[in-house]
This record gives C-alpha cells, sequence and structure tokens, in this order.
C-alpha cells in the first residue's frame, strides 16, 4: 500500500470522509487511490477558495473536519482567505496540501515557495510529513488537532513521493483533547459578579450560541437580571422559533458601543471581549466601557456550554427561566424590490430546518430579525471578515447535510470573489438556494468611506465603489456554471421563485436587483 | 497632506501611475486621495487574483512596476498565487497591503493575521511603514527595491493610521541598481567552453530573449556551432518575423533530456539550469547529462545582453550572423475545431504588435510553431505554474499597452481561477481578445496521471479530472460580465469570429469547443 492510500484510510478511521478538492500533478497519487477507499467521497471545486470555505462550511455543521486537497504554496494561497474565516470560526479543517517530492525541493522549481510560511498564517497545528512510515500517525495527528476543542485547522503537507512510496500502513485514530471544565472558582467569581446588581451582561459566542448554550445563558439573564449579547459574527448560530433569541452586537462600533453603554459587569463565554472591526480615526478600538469589568467564563479550550450551564444553577436560575421566541413570519411582501422586502420574503419562506449563510452585507441587515420567529434553522456568519466565503460556505454546508435546505444569502461584490461555487453546486446536485442581493456596489465601503473620515469623496474614490459598469448578470453568470436561475421584477415575483427554488431539489439562483444602500 | 496622498505623489515621482486595486475599509484614506492625485490611474479588479496577475502583466511590458492595493491578510492571500508567478517571472512590482491602524493590530480583531508571513512567501523587499513620516521614503524604496535588476515584488505594508495621519511630504525617487557588467574573466571561460568543439548550448531565459539577447546568442551560436535554446517558460518572449527564432525547452522533461542530450557545455545567461516541473518516480529532477559541465554567463543581477554581446565578440561572431525567422503564416484552417486548428488561426490572423498571453496548456501546444513567422509579437507565458494567470496578465498588458493587441490564449480549467478578468477588460474597454479553449477536462491531469505512474486511474480519479459536468458555457459568462462573446461551429466560423474581434476594439471572447487531449 502506498503513502497516499494508507493516508486516505487514516482519515476515514479517524472520521474523515469528505475531501474537498482541486489537485495537480503532485497529488495524483493521492487522487489515484481514491478508487481504492470508496469511502473517501471527492468533491471538485474550480478554485481553491471553494474548496476551503466548503470545508469551513462542512466543519460547522458535521461538526468534524472535511480534508481540502491543494496544490503547493499556490494552491493553499488561493484557500487562504477561506482558511483565514476558518481559523477565526475555530472551525475543525484537515488541509492537505501537496508540495514537490522531498528530494526535488532544493532544485527550486517554478511551483516550489515557503509553503510552511503561508500555512501558519492560518493554521492551529502544521506538519510536513518527512515519510511513507510516518504519514498516517501525522494524518491522525492531524485530524486530533483539527477536533481538539475548540476546533482549528490542522495543516498536513503531503509530499509526492511520501505519497507515491509503498509501506504505508493506516494508523490508528488519536485522541482529539476535549473541552475542559472550568473550575468552580471562575463559576463562583462569575456568579459573584452578576449578584453584584451593577449592571452586567452575558457575552456569548463560538459553541455558546447553539441551543444548549442559549437556554443557560437565557436562564442566568433571566434570574440575574444581566442582559445576555451574542458576539457579532458567530460561526452557527441555533435560532428561530422555540428557541432563546439572541441580540447580536452591531458590527458598527458606533452601536455595538451603545449595546455596551452602562455596563459595569461583562462576563465573556467562548469569544473575544468586544473590538472595533477596523479601527476610526479618533474612536475607540477596544469597545467595553472603561470602568466595566470582564471575566472571561469559558475561553478557548475550555467547554462554554457546561459553565454557562454551572452558572445557571450558580446563580440559581430556574431550569425553565430561558424565553423563547414565539414562531412568526412577516407578511409577504409586495411591491418593489428591496433590502427589505427580500428579508420578508426570506422570513415568509424559510424551511423548517433551513441554513443560512450569511454574506449579504449591507442587503441584509433586515434578515435577522424577519427570521427570528421563523421555524428552527441554522446561521452562519463571517467570523474572519475575509469576503468570497458565503458561497463556498454554503456548498459545504449542503454536502454535510443533505437533508437540508440550505440559503445562500449573498451580496453580489462579495460573490464574485468565489462564484465558481456554483459549478460544484450543480455537479454534485446540492440543494442550495442562492439569493443574490444586485445593488451593483460595494455599498459598505460607501459608508466606511464616511466612517474613516473622508467627507466629499471625488468621483475616482466613488468609482473604485461603484461596480455597476457594466452591469453583472447573475442570471447569465449561473446559467453559465449549469445553475437555473431568475432575475424577479417584483416582491411578488420573488416570493414565486424562491418558493420555486425551495420546492424544487438542486441549486438555484435568484438575481434580486436592489437599490444600493 | 495625509500619509496616502504623500505616498501616490511619491509613487508617481517614482513613474509608478497604475493602481490595480481591490481595496476595503483600511485602504479608504488611499482610495480618498486618488481625486488628488489624477496622475494615478485606478483599475478595479473584482479579486485580488486578477489584481496582481495584471500587475504582472503590466509589468512584463511596461518594463517599470504598477501599483497592487490589497486588503490585509486575506486580501493578499487571494493576490499570492499570481505575486508567486511574478517573482518567478522577475518581474517588478510594488505590492500594496492595507492593514490595520498600528495601534489597532493587538486588538487581535476578525481580520488580523501574520501579513508579513504571506509576502515574504512572495516579496524580494518587504517593509510595513511605521509612520506618515516614513512612509514616502518608504514607498520611493520599494519601488527602487521592484525596479532593481533583474525586478522583483517589493511589498510595502500600509497601516490605516499611517495612511490617514497628516504631515506626509513626498519622497524623492531613489535610484534602483542597474544590472551589473559580467566581469571579463567570466566571458573568457564561456568563450574558451564554445571554442572547445564539445557539443554545446547557450541557455537563454529572463531579459535574454528579447531582440537584443536574441540576436547576440544565436551571433555566438553561428560562430561557435553551440546551439540556442530558451527556458521552458518565459516571462516576455519577443519572437516572430525578422527576429531570431528561439527553441524553447520542453515542459516534458523527458522532451527536454532529449533536447539537452549530448550536450557538453551549457553556457546559462539568466535563468536556471534546466529541471523537471515536477518530481517523477525513478526519474531525475536534474536535466543536465551528468558530464555537461555548466557555465553560468549571467545570474540574477546580471546584465545578461552586454554578457552575450560580449561574448558574441569574444568568439568573434559576425554583427550581423543571427539568422531570422522568414515570414510565414500558415493557411487558414478548415473543418473541424481542434487544438491545431486553433493555433492556425491564430497564425494566420496575428496582428504586428499583438501581445499574447499563453495559458492554454495541452491546447495550446501547436500555437508557437503556428505562429513563429507572424509579424513581430511578444509572447507572455506562466513562469510560477501558478494556473490562473493567463487573464490578468492579459487585463494588465492591455493596460500597459494600450495601441497593442492583446490575445489570451486561455485553458479553460484555467480559466475559471480568475475569471472575473473579464468584468474588469469590459470596465476599461480593454483590447483583450480571448480564445477559452474548451476541452472540458483538466487534460493536462491526464497526462500527469501516467507520467506519475499510476496505471488504470479509476472512475472516481478521472472524475477530478473532468469537468464536463455541468459543462460550462463560457458565452454566458462572458455575457455575464460584459464581454461580447461567440462560439464558432467550425474552423471558418472561428477565422470569421477573430478576425472580427480584431478588427473591434475592446475585449472578445470565442469560446473554442475543442476534443479533449
Amino acid at each position: 500500500m502506498n503513502g497516499a492510500q494508507a493516508l486516505i484510510r487514516t482519515l476515514v478511521a479517524c472520521g474523515v470522509d469528505t475531501c474537498f478538492a482541486n489537485p495537480g500533478t503532485s497529488e495524483m497519487h493521492f487522487v489515484a487511490q481514491l478508487d481504492a477507499v470508496p469511502e473517501m467521497r471527492a468533491v471538485l471545486g474550480l478554485f481553491e477558495g471553494v474548496v476551503t470555505g466548503a470545508a469551513d462550511g462542512y466543519g460547522r455543521m458535521a461538526d468534524r473536519p472535511a480534508v481540502t486537497l491543494l496544490h503547493l504554496g499556490p494552491g493553499l494561497g488561493n484557500g487562504i482567505a477561506n482558511l483565514h474565516n476558518a481559523r477565526r470560526a475555530r472551525t475543525p479543517v484537515v488541509n492537505l496540501v501537496g508540495d514537490h517530492a522531498t528530494y526535488h525541493r532544493h532544485y527550486d522549481a517554478p511551483l516550489t515557495s515557503d509553503i510552511e510560511s503561508l500555512a501558519r498564517n492560518v493554521s492551529g497545528w502544521f506538519r510536513s510529513s518527512a515519510s511513507t512510515a510516518a504519514l498516517p500517525r501525522d494524518a491522525a495527528e492531524a485530524v486530533s488537532a483539527a477536533r481538539s476543542a475548540p476546533g482549528r485547522v490542522a495543516t498536513l503537507v503531503l509530499p509526492a513521493d511520501v505519497s507515491w512510496d509503498d509501506g504505508g500502513v493506516p494508523a490508528a485514530p488519536v485522541a482529539p483533547l476535549v473541552a475542559g471544565r472550568v473550575p468552580e472558582e471562575i463559576i463562583d467569581v462569575a456568579a459573584q459578579a452578576l449578584r453584584s446588581g451593577e449592571p452586567a451582561a452575558v457575552l456569548i459566542g463560538g459553541r455558546a450560541v447553539r441551543e444548549r448554550g442559549l437556554v443557560a445563558a437565557h436562564r442566568v439573564a433571566a434570574r440575574s437580571g444581566a442582559k445576555v449579547l451574542g458576539e457579532t459574527f458567530p460561526a452557527r448560530l441555533e435560532r428561530g422559533a422555540g428557541l432563546p433569541p439572541l441580540e447580536r452586537l452591531s458590527y458598527l462600533a458606533e452601536f455595538a458601543s451603545a449595546q455596551l453603554a452602562g455596563l459595569r459587569r461583562l462576563v465573556v463565554v467562548d469569544c473575544r471581549a468586544p473590538v472595533s472591526f477596523f479601527a476610526y480615526p479618533g474612536k475607540p478600538s477596544y469597545l467595553v466601557p472603561d470602568d466595566c469589568e470582564v471575566i472571561i467564563l469559558a475561553g478557548d479550550g475550555d467547554d462554554p456550554v457546561g459553565a454557562l450551564e454551572a452558572l445557571a444553577d450558580a446563580v440559581g436560575a430556574a431550569p425553565d427561566a430561558a424565553p423563547v421566541a414565539p414562531s412568526s413570519r412577516p407578511a409577504p411582501p409586495t411591491g418593489a424590490l428591496t433590502g427589505p422586502a427580500v428579508a420578508a420574503a426570506l422570513g415568509a419562506l424559510l424551511p423548517e430546518g433551513a441554513i443560512v449563510s450569511d454574506e449579504a452585507q449591507t442587503s441584509g441587515v433586515w434578515a435577522p430579525d424577519a427570521t427570528a420567529g421563523a421555524p428552527r434553522h441554522d446561521w452562519l456568519t463571517l467570523c474572519g471578515g475575509a469576503i468570497g466565503q458565503g458561497m463556498p460556505l454554503a456548498t459545504g454546508a449542503a454536502v454535510a447535510c443533505p437533508d437540508r435546505p440550505v440559503i445562500s444569502l449573498q451580496a453580489d461584490g462579495s460573490a464574485m470573489y468565489t462564484l465558481q461555487s456554483l459549478w460544484t453546486q450543480a455537479r454534485e446536485g446540492l440543494d442550495v438556494t442562492t439569493i443574490m442581493c444586485s445593488n451593483h456596489a460595494y455599498a459598505i465601503l460607501d459608508l466606511e468611506l464616511s466612517r474613516v473620515g473622508v467627507e466629499k469623496p471625488g468621483p475616482r474614490a466613488l468609482g473604485l465603489l461603484d461596480i455597476s459598469t457594466p452591469p453583472i448578470d447573475f442570471v447569465a453568470l449561473a446559467h453559465g456554471m449549469g445553475v437555473p436561475a431568475t432575475r424577479p421584477a417584483d416582491s411578488a415575483a420573488l416570493m414565486n421563485d424562491l418558493s420555486a427554488a425551495l420546492t424544487e431539489p438542486g441549486p438555484h439562483l435568484i438575481d434580486v436587483e436592489i437599490p444600493r444602500g
């Protein structure tokens, strides 16, 4: 058995059975062995950003890693932006990067580069496998690292000769590190802070924004009078009717500061104390009020849900104290297409168990409210700020959850980074409905231009934020990659098109032309 | 004057007046100052791989750098693959990467990452500017580094506060290091080697494959009996009727070894001694015969053309000894569309002064022969092996040379990495004719699969090389980005469409369906 086959068998034994791939010559032995190990499913992406973003979406929904397959340093480079997002989301990903044969590297052939320097940028674990004998154990350790709490990108470099040499023996799984129980002393400190009677909040993120964490945080709040806040960009938020609702911190530091104003105690659970996304002249970067004490209840590697449940018990909260969102849907929109109309259509039609990949930027600000009372669903956001994540993420989520409808709520500017996702959706017959919010602008930069203090921007500056010339025709682009697409003329047509897309299996795209900003 | 304006004024003073940009919030002050310095032209790309590949194409044709504008680590990540190609091409590029404000970095906001580790992978020069006072001089030094022989990617990181703070004073240009004269002793060594009477070749690349270098190398050959070989993937090869022809080393190591077989002396000029592009089981990586002496006539930073001219004189070559390619064009193709038919159409119609960006891979192997006697033109190839370069390179070449027709000879699989180039071509009205060779496969990997020793690949392996399902419709994709496109049914229609595209200004795409392999 060569190294490649032993590697694939080890991955499968470790619970990694999905490979998002964009291979080249140095990965051909791995590719050839896919026929020997049919338990491994290979999903082709036409661009590495699709591959890595799909691995992120898969990992968020499956709670176990997929493996990527990338071609040397440049292939990894193309995947860096979405690996950055996965790193920020703390998604388990096994990031497999093919390399030249070990003895070939020093010849500095054209595709040679310093892969490690690139990989370190996004990886919580890194190893370049040195031999076929070591490879299976390296793979098992990579999976273990990826799965160890709270989850991370583990990059394994696979030299071609390590892959093709014979003598591979599959390795047994290596147990990942599980989340650690938070010591009682820390629970007590948090409980005491909440009992102080001072204005307080519990800020939750990461694993704490799924049902159990939400329930526990809201129990704490109901008993202590603290408010519950959610991190701005959660990796996977469980929400909808019957679940405790979550007020997320605003992306806009001005608004986030208002949400935090007056607090004297902030209990932080599985996320960071809030900082401004960008710096702005004369404005603070750190958003917690000066006189607010921050208590880290659970950080990286801790069990945030257990800690919240212990805290709820410590403050004496009743088991059923958490409020839940009532079932409600907005009225179907009528008239012209606008951001609020898109949100209302989504809220009116969102199916039970849906997964929403939200990269709608300025066009999507109304969507969370409009879907708050829709049937239970998952909401995935852009944790790392590197745009071009939404469509790959939706693709990977659909691979992970073939029985759940996926909505890709997408801004047009961001879509153009990784639009090749549509082809993979068509090839795999994935049930992804893309709602393309086409305002023909980098509209968020209009806002940012004023926020950074630019008054009266000139036509050349504004020209760089405008993508209306030539207009991008997403219906044509979707058709070009085998995805059925429509462009509704008004809200009634949008309701029809969205309803049809959600009913039919396979991918669809709805291009919604909405006014800018 | 703020830092951004002082930076732009410095760049312009240093001869850098074109900015390929995909900016975000941290770059908004730079963007705002574009109106204050209209000498700087900003060209928007919808994806950073377009931006960096265009800067490569621009630099190759203009012989001076453009400046990029990228958004933090993830934006740089998206640009890495084509910066890798630019590094291998030794193209002068000033790679400007926006960053958080200096004081904001330690908050580890979502978009924060280790930019330097990414940048070092592709940069021959790196600096993160520390203050508004230092910024203009940093920029002048970046330009100098980019322009210093033989040319390199110089990355300058621009923190937002360094950009927005006041007190910027434009800096004067810093003289680049010019190519060094090769010592006479080395010329003598090479001359002696060639006088030995042993089988010899002069292998030229880099700057030596433009007219003067070609003439000098062929003078040497005519006098000494050596043969002239060209590196496999030259950055910019001047060729066509009236210029000395160049036999390039084959990409396939098997063929390259045959070209090198029997040589006892190899004089290497502005390129590397040949190595195999990839390693293959049981095959050598270093392609020079064991008993062949390698003489490096001119390496990085040396003046290769001066060295070749000195060598020609040293061996006593006549000034007019270099043969030139006769003017000739292939007969217009007829019948079905094939790779040879595409090549014949290109050879039949290639306009005087054209620039060809060649990323046609297996579909393009006939094109160099078919155009060898066409009117004089430039031929740009993929120096770094990171596919997805061709269309951005054509875009940048067209910006650098608005009066010259650009042909983007493109493979379909490679096209899908940076297809967004079409939008920039449409927006800027660039005279680029894309000939899309659609064989619906990563056909080169079919070949590589057998070259790495895989016998009888299975259906799952072959499935990863097949991009026919769904078929990619490049006419629809081009229309979706505002580029007129056609799909000729046969060779006669291809001749018509190509002739029309070359006659009309602005971008066009011709989707040529050809058989795989």
